[in-house]
C-alpha cells in the first residue's frame, strides 16, 4: 500500500475548512460581512448582530461574571452571544482555528442546569467563555503550534491550566491562531494564512498570541489564554487594545502545552491572560492561584495569590509614601514612533498632577545586550527543531521566521560550555539590572545608617521605583511582516518581570506627525523610522506596558488601578 | 624572568601552615591534644578548654542569641571562646582552613561598643560567631573549592548571604573545608588533607561541608553555612550528629561563591545552616529571608518567613487533621545499615502513640531513574572544567572524584538536543513524583464530588502526605573513601524538595548485628550491605532526615518540632 503524503497546501485546505464548518455550524448563523468593509472593522458587529449578542459580548468581563453567578444571565446565552461575535470577528480578522460550539453548549447547559437546581455556582467563574490559544493540549483536538506538519497531533489530556479553570466554572468555546513557529510578534501561518487587526486591517494584530489578541479586540471573547517567550501575550494586547499580563515565571501552570524547545529553560515561557478589562486579568489569576497550583504542577511557586490590604501600594489614605513611577519612553536602542510618545506624555501628564504619584526617569540599562543574549539563548540547538517542523511538510518559512532564525546571527547550536558562559551572561545581566533599578532616585549607596558597625553597602528600599512605565513596542501596531525589533518585551522576558498591558484610550492619526531630520542610531532604528509614516497606522490603539519586579503581579495590578482611577483613562482622542 | 611554578605540595604546604598560625594566633592559646586519642573525640575540648569557654560553647544557638542580645554576654567573650574551640576541632578532626582571629575580634568589639553604647543590638544574630564553607567569598581572601590551581585566588566581595548575616549582627571567626571539586559527600582534598568524624576518627566527616560538619559536631561552631548540590550539606550534618537544612532553590541567596558549573541551572546548589540546634536553622532562615534577599539577588522568590499561625501544621489544639507523615525507610536501591533502620523504627515507634501523628507508608517511586537523571545532568559538559582545575596543578586525582567523573557512565559532554532531552527527562520524572506523592493514602482519582460538572480529576489535598521521614544515606557515617550512593540525598536535589537533617540521639553500636543472609539487590547495594560491620560504625550519630514540598520549609522546622516533642528527642541509648 502506498501512502500519498499531502502537500501542505491540501493541509491548509482540511484545516480551514473544518474552521469555516464549525463556524457554519453556529445557530443562529453568523451573519456574512459586506464585500466592501472600511480599514477599521470593529464598528461591524453593532451592525451585523442583534443587539442582545452586542449587549452581552461588550459587558465588562467582571460584570458578566457577577450577572452569571446570580442568574441574571445563562451560560448558554452568553456562549451562544460569543459563539456568534467570534465567528464574526474570525470572517473579519481571520484569528479562529476553530470553535467548539457543541463542547461549549454541552458545558454551558449542564452550568445553567446545576446552578437552576441548585441555586449556586460551582466556582468564580460560572459560565463565562473563555478563549484558547490553539497549542494549549485541549484532550482530543488537534495542536499544531503554527507547523503544517504538527496537524493531526491529537493532544492525549488537556492542559493543567484549562483543567484548573474548567473547575472554577470556565466553558472553552473558541480556540485562535498563532505563527509558525509561535516565534514572530506577528500572526501567520500556512494553515490559516494571516490575522489581521480590527481596529486598522492593512496592520498586524501581533503575535504569538495574534488570534487571542484580534477576537478579543473584537469582543469575540471577554478573555483569553496567551503565551509569552519574547512579548507574545503583550504585542497583541497592545496592539489590539486589551489588556494583558505576562506574569512572573512560575506562578501559572504551564503544563500540556505543544510547541518547540520544550526541555529549554533558558529563557521561560509563561502563560497569561488578555481580556478586555484589567478586572479580567485579576480573576483570571486569582482564580487559577487560590486553586494552589503548585500542588498538581511542582515546578510552581507556592505562593498565593495576595489580595489587599497586604499587597496595598501606598495610597492616598497614607501620606507617607507615593505610588514609585520610574519613566521609560524609550529603551535607547530603536526611539519609539510619535503615537506610542504621545501616549505615555499624555499619561505622565496627567499623573504629574496628582500628589500621590511621584514619577521619576528610568534611564534604560544596555537593553541592547539584553537582546543579544536572549536571542542567543531562545534557539540553543541552532534551531534544529523548528527547521525539522517548518521543512517536514514543504510549507514555505515565513519572512519573520526567517527573520529570527536564518537571518539571527545569534542563532547557533551551542556547546554546553557556551550554553553555560552565555546563562552566566544572562544572570550577570540580571544582576547589573537589578542593581540598576534599586539604584534610581536612591541616594547612592554608601555608608550605611549604622556604619559604625561596618555593614556592607546595602541599598535601601524606601526609596525605589515600584513599577516601570514604557512603552510595548517601538510603535503601534505596523503592517504585515514589520514587526522586526522585539527588544520592548523580550527585555523582561530576560529579566522575568511581570507586565501589564493596558490601552491608553487613544488611537494613532494624522496628528502624529513624523519626526523631520531624526537621525537613526543604527540599522534597526532606521528601519522603525522609516516604517513611520501617520497615514499608515490610522486608528491603531496607542497601548503602553507597566513592568513590576517579579512576583509582584499584584502589586503592577493595582497600580495600574490607581493610575486609571488619577489619571482618568481610558483617554478619549 | 623565568617563574618556576609551585608543586602542589607546596601550594598544600603554605596553606597549611598559614591554617596553622592562624590557629596559634588565638589568645588564649588552643590547647594541644595528647598524642593518643580515642576514636571519639567529642570529649576531649571538656578536658582541654576552661570551663567558660565549654559553658558558651555548648549553650543552645538560641540562648546564645538571648544572651548578646541582653547584654549577659560580650560578643569577645563569645567569639573567643568559639576561636579557641574551633582551633581545638581543627587539630583534632582537620575541619579548618583559617581561623580569623583579628577580622573577628575587631568586629565583635565594634559589636560589643556599640551594644554598650546603645543599650541595643544592630540586628537579630548580634555578636553570634557563624562559620563559613571555604567557597564562599570573603572580601580579600582565598577561595579555592578544594582545587590546588585555584589556590591563590582571592574574593573581590563578600557573598551576599555573608553581607545579609553581618548585616544582622553575624560575626565571621572561621573558614571551613570541603573535598576537591566539591563533589563528594566526604571532604578530602589536596590543600589540607582529610577531614575526619569526631565521633569516630575512622570515620568520614560527610561532605562536602564536611568541614562544617566536624566543627559544629565538635561545638566549634553553633551555627554555619553549608551549600548542597547533591547532600553536601545533609551528609556531613547526618554524620556529625548536627542539625542541616537544605533549602528550596531561590529562597537563600547563592551570588558570590567560587564553584565550577556556574551557569549551569539543569539541578540548582542551594546554600542551607547547619547548626547544633533546630532553633539555629531557624533563626538562620528567617533572619536571611526576613531583608527581603530578592531585592537584592534577583533570580530569588520573593517569599516571606511564614510564621505560625499562618504556617501552622494542625496541631492537638485543632482535632480536625493530624499530622500526616510518610515513612519512606528504603528506597529500593540500596537498603540502609541496621543503625539507620533502627533510628527509624525507634522514632516510628513513638510517633505510632500519638493521636495527633498519622504514619503511612511511603513507597519509594523510581530512585534509580532519578540517580540517572541526575548524575547525567550534574557535569553535562563533560566535567570539562572539574578536569581542567584538577589538571591544572597536577594534584593527584582524589578516589572519590574518580567515581562522580571518571567512573560514572553518564558523564558525557552533551549536545543541546540531548541536554533539554535529559531536562524533558528531569520534568517528567519531578510531575510522576509529585503526582506520587498526591496519591499516597488518598482516595484515587475519580469523580469529583461535583461530577454532574464533568470537572476533569484532580486529586483532593486535604489527605495528602505533609512530610516524608527517610534516612540521610544508607548508613551512619561510613569509613572514608565509601560514601559512594547519593540517592538519599540526591533525589531530592533533582526534585528540589526542602529537606531537614536531624539527629536522633541515637548512636550506632555493637547492638546493630548485620543482617545475615541478605541477597543484595544490585552492585550498589552489594557495596553497602558489605561495608556494614557493626564495629565500623561504633559512636557514629544516627540521624534521619525528613522531607517536605517546596518552599514548605516553614512547615518543615515545625513538624520537626512536633515530632521532637512527641516523641521525646533526642532519644538516649
Amino acid at each position: 500500500m502506498t501512502v500519498t503524503k499531502k502537500s501542505w497546501q491540501d493541509i491548509s485546505a482540511g484545516m480551514i475548512k473544518h474552521r469555516e464548518e464549525t463556524i457554519a455550524a453556529i445557530n443562529p448563523a453568523v451573519p456574512e460581512p459586506p464585500k466592501d468593509l472600511p480599514l477599521n472593522v470593529t464598528g461591524i458587529p453593532a451592525q451585523l448582530l442583534p443587539k442582545d449578542v452586542i449587549s452581552i459580548t461588550e459587558t465588562p468581563t467582571e460584570t458578566l461574571i457577577q450577572k452569571l453567578a446570580s442568574g441574571q444571565l445563562t451560560s448558554t446565552a452568553v456562549t451562544t452571544a460569543f459563539l456568534q461575535r467570534a465567528g464574526l470577528a474570525s470572517k473579519l480578522t481571520n484569528c479562529v482555528t476553530e470553535l467548539l460550539p457543541d463542547r461549549a453548549l454541552d458545558r454551558a447547559k449542564i452550568l445553567d442546569d446545576h446552578f437552576a437546581k441548585h441555586g449556586k455556582t460551582i466556582g468564580p467563574l460560572h459560565g463565562l467563555p473563555i478563549s484558547v490559544k490553539e497549542h494549549l493540549s485541549m484532550k482530543g483536538l488537534d495542536i499544531n503550534a503554527g507547523f503544517v506538519s504538527w496537524v493531526g497531533k491529537i493532544a492525549p489530556d488537556d492542559a493543567l491550566i484549562l483543567k484548573l479553570l474548567r473547575k472554577a466554572g470556565a466553558v472553552f468555546y473558541v480556540r485562535t491562531t498563532e505563527p509558525q513557529a509561535l516565534m514572530h510578534l506577528e500572526t501567520d501561518n500556512n494553515i490559516y494564512g494571516v490575522t489581521v487587526n480590527p481596529y486598522n486591517t492593512a496592520l498586524t494584530s501581533g503575535g504569538s498570541s495574534g488570534g487571542e489578541g484580534a477576537l478579543i479586540g473584537m469582543h469575540g471573547s471577554c478573555l483569553g489564554i496567551g503565551t509569552d517567550i519574547g512579548g507574545s501575550i503583550r504585542s497583541p494586547a497592545a496592539n489590539n487594545g486589551v489588556f494583558g499580563l505576562r506574569p512572573t515565571s512560575f506562578r501559572l501552570p504551564v503544563g500540556g502545552w505543544a510547541a518547540t524547545m520544550i526541555g529549554s529553560e533558558h529563557i521561560i515561557p509563561v502563560i497569561g491572560p488578555l481580556s478586555t478589562s484589567l478586572e479580567g486579568v485579576k480573576v483570571f489569576m486569582k482564580t487559577l492561584i487560590d486553586q494552589q497550583p503548585w500542588v498538581y504542577e511542582p515546578s510552581l511557586v507556592n505562593m498565593p495569590w495576595k489580595e489587599a490590604p497586604s499587597a496595598t501600594l501606598l495610597r492616598k489614605s497614607d501620606g507617607k509614601r507615593k505610588l514609585r513611577i520610574g519613566i521609560l519612553a524609550d529603551d535607547g536602542v530603536v526611539k519609539p514612533h510619535p503615537p506610542i510618545l504621545r501616549g505615555i506624555n499624555t499619561l505622565v501628564t496627567k499623573l504629574r498632577e496628582s500628589p500621590d504619584i511621584e514619577l521619576v526617569e528610568f534611564p534604560p540599562y544596555k537593553h541592547e545586550e539584553a537582546w543579544q543574549i536572549i536571542s542567543s539563548l531562545y534557539l540553543a540547538d541552532g534551531a534544529a527543531e523548528e527547521r525539522e517542523a517548518i521543512d517536514a511538510s514543504g510549507e514555505p518559512w515565513q519572512p519573520l521566521t526567517d527573520f529570527i532564525i536564518k537571518d539571527n546571527p545569534n542563532v547557533k547550536d551551542l556547546s554546553i560550555s557556551e550554553l553555560w558562559k552565555l546563562t552566566q551572561d544572562r544572570d550577570g545581566y540580571k544582576a547589573a539590572y537589578n542593581q540598576h533599578w534599586n539604584s534610581i532616585n536612591t541616594t547612592q549607596p554608601g555608608p550605611d545608617k549604622t556604619s559604625e558597625v561596618e555593614v556592607s553597602a546595602i541599598p535601601e528600599m524606601d526609596k525605589m521605583v515600584d513599577v516601570i512605565l514604557t512603552p510595548t513596542g517601538p510603535g503601534c501596531a505596523p503592517p504585515h511582516n514589520c514587526s522586526r525589533y522585539w527588544g520592548y518585551t523580550s527585555q523582561w522576558n530576560l529579566l522575568d518581570y511581570p507586565c501589564l498591558i493596558f490601552p491608553t484610550g487613544l488611537q494613532a492619526g494624522s496628528e502624529d506627525k513624523a519626526e523631520e531630520g531624526y537621525k537613526p542610531r543604527n540599522d534597526q532604528d532606521r528601519y522603525n523610522y522609516e516604517l513611520y509614516k501617520p497615514e499608515t497606522y490610522v486608528d491603531a490603539p496607542i497601548s503602553l506596558q507597566l513592568v513590576g519586579r517579579r512576583y509582584e503581579e499584584e502589586r503592577l495590578i493595582e497600580a495600574l488601578e490607581m493610575m486609571t482611577d488619577i489619571a482618568g483613562m481610558p483617554f478619549t482622542t
